[in-house]
């Protein structure tokens, strides 16, 4: 029986400001990425989420990013190993406090934006994290980009991994992802996007950008939460993959 | 066997900011009250002062502020209770992340600041940070103000509380601390100080400003953390506490 | 000839939260309060902000908050008056330098949220506020709540003020706005909204929610700027008030 | 004659962290860098600075850094060209309020930190940073490494502009500054740092960690603030350089 994870970033309002998809996304997604404060989030948004993950049976993860919520943790930061394991430890924490006063449980941890990215490709970065999150909890479980140091640091220090693949991103021939700086980075048809998640979730490949075939793990797909068509493309994907007789749920720890 | 804790709040250093004294002080008390990031203290601090304090074997207490770094807390801020209980959790979630990862215990939680003074009299403020820590952990203590709203809070939650009183501070005839507008709010004399700490913690009395001899809680004695004489007081105390055959350590959960 | 400034609070947005009404709220108001980056707005926002305005012609004020992004500058916060000086001075100049780099003008301050509520009945904040403005440039009008401590402290000191009246809010007897904590603080009809502006505009009067017809300073009308309703609202009352033959102009310095 | 400038960072304290030789250093530098309250300072401490430096005779600069107080303006943040005039033009501006307030004038401008030395190498930096300057006021005299990047597009844009030296940094071939990852990067002994600096300050000359004379332009020394010795050092060098017969002035504008 095949199955895979449909994770979304959750829980990125800020204040005054709503990220108005959210509640709708719980319906199709099976893991939530939530915020955690430093890039965005913040305690008020972090406990209505929480909330609404757990009411909708949605496993929740930490989403650790970057301080800096005005470049929403997408401009990277030239930080150490050891900030790096102490920002994650202490968003993980922050994001726990309404896990478990609401009587949830804390499933997996995703970084966000640029400190996932640095984390895919620098080891010292990417055993950081890993070091973080094992010491919190050596069952939670690792979310990182596909073939990337994330998962072979978790891999590494026994923590599960999940995975990560993209629906609307185009891969290299070793399997990384195309740059955004190129023109073909993006796939900006839904149903080329369809196509390609059902052969990476039934086959475990993808098709590069090259033309070729080549392996590919993917046990949890991002799907992304803002836009004018987060909803709709999560709906569709929920149903396309329910009707291939796939099975959506959040990976278990090993 | 008479018994006090002596606590005192630690990690408020930030960044490029250090606390000097955190160190040397970690000798003379029983339980330390950390910062967590709001009104002082970041992820580097908090990791450091945990690390300390489990070597030194101090109990370890998180100390939630308003999130007011420039005014370390002390401005007061209009909030609700619902934002006073986030405000709360988020950062005893974040403390606790610091001390599972080091292999140490959280055992107690202690109000900030303006956070400590307004929910010493505000009956709603005292609920929110109370349900905060019982629904985080019920076997953490709360320290607050010896007669506050804080501790009856505690008492009608269930939680274990612990009174606190100070050395430095003179009181009134209701028990409550002489406000600071007042000129005689505080005992600047030294063996002042160690006197009125004896009578507290032996009898559980306390002479007023007034010259009236009240009950007072007396579970907790708070020491200051930064200023010159800060390392001094806090050993010339625990040297004439232990002379008088009493014993320093830090309350347990009931 | 009657005139009335429509202003309206823009430059709002955040990092990667929108404020999306700004550019075509800028159709129809004659001054822009600008937020500073304490409760809103960053320096990206400023910049565009302050280049929308300069293009469409719309004066320019600085909008100072609380340093308080999470709670929009809107939950009091117990400042002192050199607080109140030294925030408002930074914001004044911190906006300044766009509208500088941009060859603008800055035209008006006008304070936010907590703290034009605060100042508006505390007399040292509102001097603290004024003075700031004074201090920094002399012409500036300062805009402020019809009859509050702000409009009295601007007087006092010889700054330009414009008394500020809302269309959606009702009246007390006294001149004052009815508390949002009473049922009736708010008009919600449209046509009554309409309505009471007109009266307001054309005959400096206002019917109290007391059905007492009394005198109130009109010089300028704050319109909000966010909400489904706010473009089409600006839009309504700009149309009405032009229909009237009444001039919409921001106020001159005296 | 010749004549050299002593700046200094001032203003570097926050909220409740003192920065303790300010005060004292006022009276040894000729040119102040005020941090604008993005790696440090805040509106009170700038309002000080500010005021002690008029009182003093003080050039007053704007020391703009990155939004990184935790990691003071230290760690590389990937930031775009726009990015860096935003931010500039914001802390340009908030500083300058303080000083038009106190009937000072704004002399100069310095990046901080990692603004500072990525701007130092980093074409589009430098530029946005001195467009920033130049449009706020172009008779500001931008300070920058002697020979970087910064120098260049201030000369490129017309701006004035002071190279500045370093007391205790050895010097390659090429005139960079030899790397801190090396080992022979720092000049340790005090009388080679004096030796150093009259040699910089006398024949525009300096000798490289590789025993060369190279030719370098020295309009502007920079001491530090903050650690135990800054103090006599600075003490030191101001009289050292008196005893020489060298002015000690800030640089006026072109």
């Amino acid at each position: 029986m095949q199955t895979i994870d449909l994770n979304c970033d959750m829980g990125e309002a800020f204040g005054n400001y709503p990220m108005p998809n959210d509640e709708t996304l719980m319906d199709y997604i099976t893991s939530a990425n939530i915020a955690c404060g430093y890039h965005a989030g913040d305690p008020e948004v972090m406990q209505r989420t929480v909330s609404m993950a757990i009411k909708k049976g949605v496993a929740i993860g930490a989403h650790p990013g970057l301080p800096d919520l005005q470049g929403f943790g997408r401009r990277e930061m030239k930080i150490t190993a050891n900030e790096a394991y102490q920002f994650t430890l202490y968003q993980i924490g922050a994001l726990y406090g309404f896990v478990k006063a609401a009587g949830g449980k804390l499933h997996h941890v995703k970084a966000h934006g640029a400190l996932y990215n640095m984390a895919a490709k620098d080891v010292a970065l990417a055993r950081a994290i890993v070091q973080a999150v094992h010491d919190f909890d050596p069952t939670l479980i690792l979310y990182g980009l596909a073939g990337s140091e994330m998962i072979k640091a978790a891999q590494k220090s026994g923590l599960t991994s999940a995975s990560e693949v993209f629906a609307d991103r185009t891969y290299q021939d070793d399997g990384s992802l195309t740059p955004r700086s190129q023109s073909n980075a993006l796939i900006t048809n839904e149903q080329d996007s369809v196509k390609q998640v059902l052969i990476m979730v039934k086959e475990q490949k993808v098709v590069s950008a090259n033309n070729k075939t080549i392996a590919l793990k993917a046990d949890t797909l991002c799907l992304h939460g803002d836009g004018a068509h987060a909803v709709d493309f999560a709906k569709l994907i929920n149903q396309k993959l329910k009707q291939e007789g796939i099975i959506l749920k959040a990976p278990a720890s090993a």
